[in-house]
């Protein structure tokens, strides 16, 4: 029996892993729930996975789970301290990180120096701080499995394979829902249509982030901390069909790809059945009725995210946090619909032209950095607004 | 150093071995030789490669060997005698069997004995004597490296994963060069139509089993005795650009796909490398160039070689030895002119409906089972040809 917590139980992922538990029930314990602010659902599942302790983002929040009858759980705390406690409670063997944004970090840490096992779906955390968790997990010996379906893919392709076999990383993306577009032809798209993604169903950050292909500008990001791979052994192609999750070359030139089904139960079950694999009840992909796959390169001219992702990466040091941290802010900004779409990749350059590199060795210094990134990006957002 | 042997040097896969040779020089030696009637080829081989010991098909050969100066080396015998010298000689590590139909199988067998590593590119021994070749090396602790390309990206996808978790094989088909027609359109096609094949360079008989879709039928037996898998664990799908090599798909739906170039030197490079992998000097696959990716179901009216493998392999015992018997004398008819393409089907079928299935435990049995498959066989094809 393998006793998990899961970070951010009511959004997407949370929900997606307790469908795995329950195709698993043998197999599977939830210990631990953590949510933001959505009580009445975090209520219903506390009733039904009687977990041994449970978190809300606010005090609020936790007043309204417990109307919601969840009293008899042991709620720890709220905000970072909740998420903490959940993730480092000592029955817990693995913690799922699908919390929002960087809210988990601390968590994330702190179930490291506990021992255990990270299925992380959250890719801002290694974008922010990818050299204090890597370091942080290779230390005490714990395994950060991926469960972003392109890292997940990799891990899968990886499988027991000596790192120096490794050539190149490639990841696969969708393109989002205005692939094919010039820069000229984004300039007026609203966030009804940035939000239709046209092969996964994602929270509304992620589904924005897809659509600039800033997701795979963090998963680039990510793909270096998780793999050991620099920049210029990362390519991105992009693959409508979102068939192919993503891919390795080897030194000999061979490619060895991951397919399945666009579900994220999958990523999910085989970090939670790592280094086990268990039988899944989802039906598998039928390739010959799957169409036909295609592979581009992307176009960095339409979406400068990507490549400002690249030079984040390149200069290491500080620059990703200020890319995630501006990111976040320019695409609150666009969902409230006062920042137009192309605005989005502006905010971020200007935020990163505007910032001197740092060291980013603790967490007191992303922080640092992230509240400068974070002020910074809103004035300049602010700036780029008063002139639409 | 590793020290090889090559049975079917002078053939197209023999030919790839010694370039794969070249390019890693310092890592590879050849200690052993053996072709069929091409004394040339093999002469100048022996004089660039300075093996130990070098074998040919016949007396004549032998002697047009000697005339062309290769008398220095330890030519060690002629017909199956020498295959065995060669594939069992002290300093041998590992034998490449690339030798014709079932030349081989005596030397591999030695060569097991031997404890040499087997890099297999000869279809016809596990389709003829799996059984007998698997549990000989099984019981001497050989491996058997598949270099047929789809078998090696099999090979390559299972890569340290226990067999537990292995749900299905996917074999990828070109759909050879008369994909998409249907059984009438192909009554009157030629040897010379059914020689061009669409994407790989491959012998002549070979190159017959891929129109007829016999060769992939051969690989499902093949795959049955490498692998482990059930008739109905293992699928065909034709993927006409020969991008994907081959598949597998794990228990909980996940797909594992091997991708690369089509050169043989690709697959036979990881047998030598094996278990390392060595840089290669090929360029790799570019996808952003490959076009679309198809995966279409195999059209069994069309192309009944393929069902009549699957007939054989569920059938097991002595029945893959007759539909391998059957096809070699089908074929070699169809190449010399006197048998219709869609007749090649009909004499295997004929000769497997008139076959009562019995054991082939040992070497004996296969042998004459398939001089019986053989000569039916022959009649077969003369009754169809008579009424041509």
């Amino acid at each position: 029996m393998k006793r998990i917590a899961i970070l951010g139980s009511t959004g997407s992922i949370g929900q997606s892993a307790l469908a795995v538990v329950d195709a698993h029930a043998d197999r599977l314990q939830v210990v631990g729930l953590a949510a933001g602010e959505n009580a009445e659902l975090l209520a219903a599942q506390i009733a039904r996975y009687k977990p041994r302790v449970a978190a809300m983002a606010s005090g609020a929040a936790l007043d309204r789970l417990k109307q919601n009858g969840a009293s008899s759980v042991a709620v720890a705390a709220t905000g970072r301290d909740g998420l903490v406690a959940v993730a480092s409670h000592p029955e817990v063997d693995l913690v799922l990180c699908a919390s929002s944004g960087t809210d988990g970090l601390e968590a994330v840490l702190s179930a490291i120096d506990h021992g255990k096992t990270i299925a992380l779906a959250n890719k801002e955390i290694l974008v922010m701080a990818g050299g204090i968790v890597m370091e942080a997990a290779r230390r005490r010996g714990v395994a950060i499995l991926p469960v972003d379906s392109e890292h997940n893919a990799i891990h899968q392709c990886l499988h027991a394979r000596p790192a120096v076999e490794l050539k190149r990383i490639i990841l696969t993306a969708s393109g989002g829902p205005f692939r094919g577009r010039s820069a000229s032809e984004l300039a007026d798209v609203s966030p009804e249509d940035a939000l239709k993604h046209p092969t996964w169903r994602m929270g509304r950050k992620i589904t924005i982030d897809s659509a600039t292909l800033m997701n795979k500008g963090l998963e680039v990001i990510e793909a270096h901390w998780l793999f050991g791979v620099r920049a210029d052994q990362i390519d991105v192609v992009i693959h409508p069909q979102s068939v192919v999750h993503s891919m390795i070359e080897l030194v000999d030139g061979s490619i060895i790809a991951q397919l399945g089904v666009t579900d994220m139960r999958l990523p999910i079950q085989y970090a939670f059945s790592y280094p086990e694999r268990w039988p899944s009840t989802l039906p598998p992909i039928n390739l010959t009725r799957a169409g036909e796959l295609t592979f581009d390169a992307p176009d960095t001219d339409a979406f400068p995210c990507l490549a400002l992702a690249y030079r984040a990466l390149e200069a290491e040091r500080s620059l990703p946090v200020v890319l995630n941290a501006a990111n976040e802010v320019a695409v609150a900004r666009f969902l409230e619909g006062r920042l137009g779409f192309t605005a989005i990749a502006t905010v971020i350059a200007r935020t990163m032209d505007a910032h001197a590199p740092s060291a980013v060795a603790t967490l007191a210094e992303v922080r640092s950095v992230n509240a400068w990134a974070r002020e910074y990006a809103l004035e300049a957002a602010r700036g780029v607004e008063s002139r639409v």
